[in-house]
């Protein structure tokens, strides 16, 4: 179960916001919700079981034990949402356990083209017991295009005749685009990414789900819990609302207070790339020039991903002491999957009686307090995000209800949160490079 | 070597800076040097090899081939200077290579006390063969000391006797603090952090020194770099001044156009982690309430990190279109230490062409070049931090360039760079309500 919290916002002096500015716009809400239905975005769809999760689910099944490494090659929305899943979902460092213990393939997200990157892949690939998963749904990213060839031309030499085929899956628009034309041609298993739905939306497509699934993550939880954070989503009681209640606190604050930059500080490590994902989210979405009009607005809500406590002793002081510019959203668990106590100093170590009896997930959750305690006496915002404990289903439905909460902050900020025409010219700057050094 | 280019910033219509904005303040520079060196800041001393670094490259020689893995138990500036150097100097993923192929021990920073990060780093030890490296300045940061009292319980059970005391280095301050008498106690060796050196400027201490040069780190090749760097950092000449350059950029661009964010964007991941060494730095030392005259001022300037080519597809839609506020200071380096060619896609795919004869370090410099092209286009500031390539020299010159552009923003601003009074009221709580809680 997600959960918001605001009530910290409430408490502050002069950059606050009660309960009533919150709440007060039921009208508006409902005309949002129409409008968002409208537009023919697909991630409210995602959420129901389909055929291709059907499929996904088999195709897991039947490559169990068949892969030491599955390698994810894609990049921004074909790699934030697993990367998620992963950190969220298995243990941490679950590369770094050793096979034996581990119980499933390593999962490595290639989500950048630098040559060391590649490079030093190749010393920890071994190639023969490794499933490539090609993520783009244009099929023609190139990024993703060049990383393709090169394992294309290493797996040719590892596997030969009808073996090399099963090491690539790809994930790709059903019709068009360069990946979808290698799929035919190799024939390889293949599943289709909706074409109304972005690639910063996608984690409940194929894109987050197959690997996902590759790696042991019971997909049809995560729908349970999106489905469930849909639900939340269309309702039109603002009180019942978090999606709409928390894109509403960050827009006031921005048009009120010049809060720019929403800080989405994780006090916990399983849940820090949930932030990164949340990241590109934020940014895309509402970072745009014109409005609906055509009008220039240049709007934008700067997303920043901190980490408690580890942050504490790095970004805390600018939160509590510089420019009054941010609103600090925690992302928490009410419960952590291990407890693991910390030893006494011994009688004599007075200093440290504090530590006594005290288990380092107490530990965790009183910095985390007291971090916001502090935060809301220097007169800063902030909020909770609280799932009661990470599981597939808590994080789906965050998933589902922080997507919505983009879509209400497209709404009232009056741009379009789907497309991204920013980032046209440096792809063909690139491409025009390119082609001049020939 | 590393230089620093802002002849961007020239080429913009709005938001812009001329070269003469940037260097027309010499006076200024040769008082600013004069007062950060009255201000008795240890950093720029450290340049120096002096006995500590000759103590730490003999116990590293002493030690080498006796652990698989080492263990930093650190927080904030204890951790984050050791993170960016082996990222930088060590193969990628350098933990995730097979240990035949590595040639050296795992290394493993601890800079949380989540109980799920604790549990599962229990997979992977290996404790008879594990050297914990416990770093805190103070002696009694409580986070390190609980990670300390949990690992010295778990090893006294596999280590009896003598052997137990070869499992713990500590690096803290000379004279007391509980990490001091615990290392006095149980005759580990240990390492001075000198008094007048802050956290966030300690990474040339063996803070950040002891760890790399267990993992075979050449320190006496960082100092010869980061003494280069504090040479430039005291020369008057603006122009040969990389680090009063930098600062003098982001004041100029602060004060006249809000931008009060800056986006150190790595393209490198080697280079990432620099970034968030980096965002401490900034953070820290220049979120500050109050002047040095104590009037109420709340400075900052909000330090992001991003890796090109990856935040392309995440966050450039927002650099390039949303608000003005942002300075995107690209890290890169001039040679990556592998090519890796992209093979060709066929001669029928004409689609494809721009990549043919091209290698993944050439599309990486491409792609940076044409995002620098896009955002400049769109009026938004950005400048670059070069290192000819990445090695000990370069890492060490780079540190200093930043220290030094950091003391010179405080000069600047006309706050204490080297305090962080804004994070003691979180302390405080947390002590108090784990104390009421029993």
């Amino acid at each position: 179960m997600v959960s918001l919290s605001l009530t910290h916002l409430h408490a502050l002096k002069t950059h606050g916001l009660k309960q009533k500015d919150i709440l007060s716009s039921g009208l508006l809400l409902r005309g949002y919700l129409h409008d968002i239905q409208r537009r023919g975005q697909g991630f409210l769809d995602l959420v129901h079981p389909s055929d291709v999760t059907k499929d996904i689910v088999s195709y897991a099944k039947k490559v169990r034990g068949s892969f030491e490494h599955i390698v994810v090659l894609g990049i921004g929305g074909s790699a934030l949402g697993v990367t998620a899943l992963m950190q969220a979902l298995k243990p941490l460092s679950w590369n770094q356990i050793p096979a034996s213990k581990r119980g499933g393939p390593q999962l490595h997200v290639l989500d950048n083209v630098d040559p060391e990157l590649i490079a030093n892949l190749d010393s920890i690939l071994n190639y023969s017991k490794t499933l490539f998963v090609v993520i783009s749904k244009s099929g023609t990213t190139p990024e993703t295009v060049a990383q393709y060839l090169y394992y294309k031309k290493k797996m040719k030499k590892v596997a030969a005749g009808t073996s090399f085929k099963k090491h690539f899956v790809m994930v790709t628009d059903l019709e068009k685009g360069f990946l979808r034309e290698e799929a035919r041609r190799e024939e390889f298993v293949n599943f289709p990414i909706p074409d109304n739905v972005g690639g910063r939306f996608s984690v409940l497509t194929a894109v987050g789900l197959l690997p996902a699934a590759l790696i042991g993550i019971d997909i049809s939880k995560l729908l349970k819990g999106a489905s469930k954070g849909a639900d939340r989503f269309l309702t039109t009681e603002i009180a019942d609302n978090s999606a709409y209640q928390l894109a509403h606190a960050q827009y006031l604050l921005q048009q009120r207070y010049g809060v720019t930059t929403t800080v989405m500080m994780a006090y916990s490590s399983a849940l820090y790339s949930v932030a990164d994902w949340y990241r590109q989210l934020l940014a895309e979405s509402i970072g745009k020039a014109v409005n609906r009009e055509g009008k220039d607005v240049h709007t934008g809500l700067t997303p920043i991903k901190a980490l408690g406590v580890t942050d504490q002793h790095s970004q805390v002081q600018l939160y509590n002491e510089g420019p009054y510019d941010k609103l600090i959203l925690f992302l928490e668990t009410k419960s952590f999957r291990s407890k693991v106590a910390i030893p006494s100093t011994g009688a004599n170590e007075r200093s440290f009686a504090f530590l006594s009896g005290v288990s380092f997930a107490t530990l965790m959750h009183t910095e985390q307090l007291a971090t916001q305690e502090a935060l809301t006496a220097y007169d800063r915002p902030t909020a909770n995000i609280s799932l009661d404990r990470i599981s597939e289903e808590s994080l789906g439905e965050l998933f589902v209800m922080l997507e919505g909460s983009i879509a209400f902050l497209g709404e009232m900020y009056g741009i379009d949160a789907y497309n991204q025409p920013g980032v046209e010219l440096g792809k063909v700057l690139t491409k025009k490079m390119l082609l001049g050094s020939h």
